[in-house]
């Protein structure tokens, strides 16, 4: 089944509004294993709007968002009524409807509210449970177009109201089963390299997504036959091995501090973090999540040289001998937060994240990360990152954590 | 000049991500007067990113974004070669440059990443300083196409770079001015309200941006003539007086953390912060600016009770007596800030960002904020925020810190 999108409105496209309704509709069609093959974005502008509706009838199915409102830039469906060559006529139902909500709430229904109970002749007409707008589908040629309205909780309540049960009725069955990699460590091209000619079958579709610093891999396969479900079952089995430990996660819903938070619950450890460049980046990472109270103690964000030596104990000997970006300090200021935090690990960072404060011997992007933990040595990693400052914040505070997670699944597999 | 965008990847139509590369190219061209006429989004195949190309040839300009990577799947400019009909040809600046970014930072160089220095005979190729891909620009027929990267921030340097040259001048020259008033503190019906009657020429057009949790009000007017620039001026000064304080900046570059920052060097003053429920947040804000070890010297981070009394000296008593998300809990945390990093300003912020946490007498998204300050009272504000976790943490960082502005302000007035 060819799938189409169309949304229209000013909006989005000068600027004022990322369309999210065409990422909408495409969850919810992929979890009825159906995939959308174009979509496209026009202006309150008719000639444009016909013309969108036009190229979208090589489609079999389009979903179009916007313009159902009560006001003259309000096109869509008189233009499909346009491309049609058929009059729009008044659905009676729909303008009893609108009229109905108007008094129950109060409103004056104006005259241009009537404009919303005007459809394409020949169209089925729907309630529209959460809005004035119905929620409108026509068939023309081989095409069935289905009309929502362009906010998003409207249009998602009228595709879950209307668009599912019709596709439970129409779409060919699929069972369309997916994998997905969570990795951080390495780029999209040496992923790409590690799995390179693994993943040959084309009955497999493989998509990778850099979301920075994070490299996801999902592996997306028809499985409507014991043949397709092996197949995942494999490759997903020959990306593990591929990938080994740069792997956080295998769930789409996982970050790398559900991970971590996940570990330090079931092992009943707490944290607490030592931040000189990433600045805060660490400890609002591990607070986004709910429930971090449990194992997140506390930060200190020791932007100062001084606040190196009183809040954390940093010798300053080894402040004045390596300076605040050294592997060194960076060890003392991981070790002083476990030590003053009394937590079972702690976890520090320190480095210059630009764009200034760089040397000939310490350029921007030198970054220390270090773990220390009860009773074992401190591990102390140096990265020397290419980024500007916003990602190299990112990347340290990833990697900081990652020491963490892997010192947490090493002492699981231990145990 | 008929201006189109074609945005490329499975993720834009399979639910992963929505598509913001758009808006952003509208943003940046609206400030040259320019708007964009259609929007395509096809997936990482070839036969449909073909098509969107040729379909979108009716165009003066094409901007196309994604497909530019080392993968398998990242089909973009060849598919604009196989339009051509013309090879696709090694551009050998490009590859060495790759090689030099992939040697200075000491990751090897895999044979997939020359994919990245092959671009249609006849290409125009431009460097990109913040990534492997380069930006080419091609002309076929009438239309020049632009392929950017689809990473957001590489797209909106490169258009930086090189979109924004080639249209001042190639495109037909408007006056197009703008003013900008950024706020915090009221929603946008609000916002609407307060300007409602003010803004009615038909020469100015008003747009209203939620960038959570502030709302941005920008004024375009057509300014060829003295007239559309007295009228901008006019209504600017309008929106000036019904907005009064909750502007906090006249400028699309400035953020309310920049705002501060100005404000704190020039009166060569310092901060620090102790936060809980945002776990971070406000120190990160504040070090996301470059330069800011300049007025911000620590931030504490106190999740845990203890921590508020060992770090920050809040009396045990008081956390007893009125429990750590109070009014009397806030202030002691700012005066503890204050006093012990020995800054000018102190601000603390503690409440229940949620989900869990509530009771009846403190629910979610009661949250105190305080500004403490050497030598005069401590100001403390209670909200009860309505959102969820995320952005009740956010608005609580907004919160404290426009306090400190408002503070700043104030005290610039008397100076």
């Amino acid at each position: 089944m060819h799938i189409e999108i169309v949304t229209i409105g000013n909006e989005l496209l000068n600027g004022d509004l990322a369309d999210t309704n065409t990422a909408r509709l495409g969850t919810l069609l992929r979890q009825h294993g159906l995939f959308v093959r174009a979509g496209q974005t026009v202006p309150d502008v008719r000639a444009a709007i016909i013309e969108a509706l036009r190229i979208a009838s090589r489609a079999d199915v389009v979903l179009v968002s916007g313009g159902l409102g009560p006001t003259e830039d309000d096109l869509t469906v008189s233009s499909m009524a346009d491309l049609m060559a058929v009059p729009l006529v008044e659905h009676t139902p729909t303008l009893e409807r609108i009229k109905a909500r108007f008094a129950s709430r109060g409103f004056p229904f104006t005259p241009n509210n009537a404009q919303q109970a005007l459809v394409p002749e020949g169209a089925e007409v729907f309630d529209n449970p959460v809005g004035t707008a119905p929620h409108v589908q026509v068939q023309h040629g081989k095409t069935r177009y289905f009309f929502f309205p362009g906010v998003p909780s409207e249009l998602a309540r009228l595709a879950d109201d209307y668009l599912v049960p019709w596709l439970a009725a129409n779409a060919p069955v699929k069972v369309y089963r997916s994998a997905i990699f969570k990795t951080f460590g390495k780029t999209e091209s040496q992923v790409a390299t590690l799995l390179d000619g693994l993943l040959r079958d084309p009955r497999m579709h493989v998509a990778y997504r850099a979301h920075m610093p994070e490299i996801q891999v999902s592996l997306h396969v028809d499985a409507a036959d014991a043949e397709g479900r092996e197949l995942l079952e494999r490759s997903a089995s020959h990306v593990r091995e591929a990938l080994g430990d740069i792997v956080y996660a295998e769930d789409a819903k996982a970050s790398l501090v559900s991970v971590i938070a996940r570990e330090l619950i079931a092992a009943g450890q707490t944290i607490a973090t030592a931040e000189s460049c990433t600045g805060g980046l660490v400890a609002k990472m591990c607070t986004d999540l709910a429930g971090s109270s449990a194992w997140f103690k506390e930060g200190v964000v020791a932007y100062d040289n001084a606040v190196k030596v009183a809040r954390l104990g940093v010798p300053t000997v080894l402040l004045a001998a390596h300076g605040a970006v050294s592997r060194e300090v960076c060890q003392a200021m991981a070790e002083g937060i476990v030590a003053t935090a009394n937590t079972d690990w702690g976890l520090a960072v320190t480095g210059i994240a630009g764009p200034g404060g760089g040397t000939e011997t310490k350029p921007v992007g030198l970054v220390y990360v270090a773990l220390a933990g009860r009773g074992r040595p401190t591990k102390v990693v140096e990265r020397r990152l290419p980024f500007d400052r916003e990602r190299n914040r990112v990347v340290s505070a990833y990697a900081v954590l990652d020491l963490l997670r892997r010192a947490l699944m090493a002492a699981e597999q231990i145990a």
